[in-house]
This record gives structure tokens, sequence and C-alpha cells, in this order.
């Protein structure tokens, strides 16, 4: 690839790898999953470990991802103008709605949580900023693909896996939910991703209309939805109102 | 440098440079900052770019970090052994203790909080996961210089920063701290960092007994200490058991 610096590309994808692994992993493994003499590998783990981005393991010798990361990781959220605007548009929504709120924006074809507000109750719940959920299964996801078409075209492509027996898992219900989203503004998941869950999510959009991530608020189904399965209209007033004021912060005029 | 790879080092310092920035940089500053060569930063940038781990705004053409690294950062955690040990016993420690519980390790001659328990009550707190804090002032930072003499000599050789008057800020007076740390193995501090504010934290051993981290408590002084500003001693014991606990859970099997 012209202009690009095939180590620093190779260092992204030990990092890739040790983060998609549940253990450590021995310079072996990381040379043989990517491809690489030993030797190169070794080279580039070590200087990996220098920086801190990778740390061995003084009793198996194996090697996994280091602090520095969670650093620039949390770095990564302070300067994140999406999160930044959006805090206090989120704890708002989590008030009125009385539902855990997220905001996603998109990762490698999946959406990368950027902010958690808790349900406002007491009930032990586990923070997901960081985490990566799938595209076709949350209503995140499915507002992110709407107005992604890369995205939308790569995830029709790939494995619309099943989570639940409601899941959407073929290319053209897929294309159906996302035009259907566009038209309205704003999607309902309804136990597609777990059971016994829903969400409603809108669109955020920065300077020029452009989509840049996702609101929304998830929780048990009974709560979201009426007997009929259909989502409670003032919850969805709430999410499209916050995500609208959001994305006025944002520099969106129209919206 | 024997066997490191310079352009994942110079990726790593653009990383380190945005992440101290409090907001993006061209590619002018980052060039100058670092003394590379406009051409040879932008290169790295636009790598750095494509990996994810760097962001550019539509905007104003500068740059930030990238989404791809508060992945990374989650991730480390997932995999850390000392936080994953340490979760059950912190959160025990806070319910004990009814004070926001922190665990800490070495980053940079900085502590790097990786875990933090809110105080078990209503008010308001902010997550301090990612954090760094500075060493000589803080209860968590003496615990783990009292155990890495390197550490503590490049802290003790740097700027002893006063964040309050009663912050440690000469080598001697820090010297003296670490010693009675290590003599009774857990150490205090009393408004050094912010003032109205008091900590108490002990060592968190791993294999063969080395420190590999630090966990404490923190709060208001006058919940922390006593009339005569000495630290309540059944708080002292609650953060040295808990502490213990990890310690032996992480396999040190003398604590």
């Amino acid at each position: 690839m012209p202009g690009s610096v095939q180590s620093i590309e190779r260092g992204a994808a030990i990092l890739r790898l040790l983060a998609r692994s549940p253990g450590q992993l021995g310079i072996g493994e990381i040379a043989g999953s990517l491809g690489l003499a030993r030797s190169t590998a070794h080279g580039l783990v070590r200087t990996l470990q220098r920086v801190g981005f990778v740390e061995q393991d003084r009793v198996t010798s194996k090697y996994q991802l280091g602090a520095a990361l969670l650093h620039l990781g949390t770095s990564y959220l302070d300067v994140n103008e999406l999160r930044s605007r959006a805090i206090n548009w989120a704890d708002a929504l989590a008030a009125r709605s009385g539902e855990a709120v997220r905001i996603g924006t998109v990762l490698d074809g999946q959406v990368l949580v950027v902010h958690h507000v808790f349900r406002p109750d007491d009930t032990l719940q586990t923070l997901d900023v960081g985490s990566l959920l799938p595209m076709h299964a949350t209503a995140l996801g499915k507002v992110l693909l709407a107005y992604d078409s890369g995205a939308a075209a790569a995830v029709r492509g790939g494995d619309l896996q099943a989570r639940t027996r409601r899941t959407i898992t073929t290319p053209r219900a897929l294309t159906r939910a996302l035009t259907r989203t566009r038209e309205v503004g704003w999607v309902t998941e309804v136990e597609e991703m777990t059971v016994g869950e829903a969400g409603i999510a809108a669109p955020i959009r920065g300077y020029g209309g452009l989509v840049v991530g996702a609101m929304g608020i998830s929780g048990a189904v009974e709560r979201i939805c009426d007997s009929r399965g259909q989502p409670n209209s003032a919850l969805v007033t709430y999410v499209r109102d916050a995500a609208r004021a959001v994305s006025r912060d944002l520099g969106a005029s129209r919206y």
C-alpha cells in the first residue's frame, strides 16, 4: 500500500490478535497467526513491549496487551467530541426513560460503545464502554448501518450470526430493516440480541449532517415495548430528542 | 537500539503526544514535537490512521487518537490478571470500608489506575480507570515506589511537584516515607494530593512475592483519619487484608 509503514501495520495486527485471544500468546503463535518469520515477529513484539503496548508474563514468557494501551484508550475518550457533547444528554435520557443509555460508533464492522450510562436503579450493571457489539443484532448497529452503505455492504456480505431466534439473519431482511430505519429516522430491536431485552436507537449527526454515531436505550422488553411488541412511543420520542440535541451540539444545524 | 523497530517507536511517540495534547494536532506540530521530517511524520500518521489508532477531523484536517485504541485498552483490562483477581476483593473492601477503592500499577513513572470501585453511596463519582496519578503524592504511588527502586530513583531525581502544602517535595522526605512503608507494609496519604482527602494503600504481590500493584481506599480526611491525623486502624486492617487476599490469589504464597 503506498505510503504505508509496514511495521506499524504489523504491530497493529499483533495488538489486534492479542485483543482477540482469551489468554496470552507465545512468539510462535503470533508469528504463525500473522504469517511472519519468527525473528520478525520477535523484533516487533520486543519493540511493542518497550513502548508499553505489550507485556510479557514473567512466569509463562508469553505475551499479552500492555498497560500503555489503557491510558491511550481512555485518552481517546477524553478527546472524543461525540462523547463529550453527548454526556449531559445521555444522563438526561437515562433519567427520563429510566433505562440504560449507550452511544456507539463504527469500528471494524462492529459497534464500539464509547459511552454508557447505567439504568438509574440500584442493580449491579457492568460498564460496556470499549466493548464491541454486533451491528445487525443491535439498535445502535442498525442505525449506524442505515447511514453507512460501505459498512452495510460488508455486514450483509458477512456472517449474519443468529443471537436469538429473532435476530435478522438474511441480507434481504437486513436491507429492508435499514431502509425502514432511514425512512423513520430511528430503529428498534426486540429480543434480537438477547432474549428478554429490547432497544431503541437514533442517529447522531455531525457537521454537515453526516451520521457520526448512534444513541439508544436498552432494557427489559416489557418496559421498552407494549403487549403487542411495539416500542413505547414516549420512549421513542425521548431517544430521538436526545440524539437530535447531541447532533445540534455537534453542528448538524438541520436537526 | 538493537532489535528495535524504529517506526513502531515513532508511532508510539505520536500516540503519546496526541494523548498528552488537550486538542487535535496538525502534521507540522507532530513533526516539530518529535523532530521528524514532515514527510516522515505524514507517512507514520497515515498508517496509524489506517489501523484506527488515529482519526483525522474532517473539518480541521487535524489528528486525534482513534477508536481502535479504546477497544485495545479495555481488552487490556480483560486479560489483566491483577485486575481480574482483585475485582471481588475490591468490591468487598469498598463495602467494608464505605470508601472508594482503586488499584494501580506503574506506567511511565506514574500510577495507572486499572480498577476503581465507587464509594458505596449515591453521590456522583467519576471513573478513574485509565487515569494517571502522580506517584509521590498518592498512597498507591508511594506503595509502588517503596518496592520499585528504579521507579523511586527516577521520581526522586525528577520534579516532586507540590499538589498541596502537605505534598512530599524533597528527595530526602520521600526516601524516609518509602523506607517507613517497607517497614510497616502499608502507607497513608493525608491531604498530599487534594486538600480534604486522604488515602491508605498496601502492596499487591504476585508470584514469588514481587510487588505487582497497589490497592487502596481514598476519601474525606475526616472519615479516613482520627482527630490527630492518624489513619483509622480498622480501615488500615481492611486495606491490608484485602491486598493480602489478592496477593494470595495471584500466587504470592507467603502473604
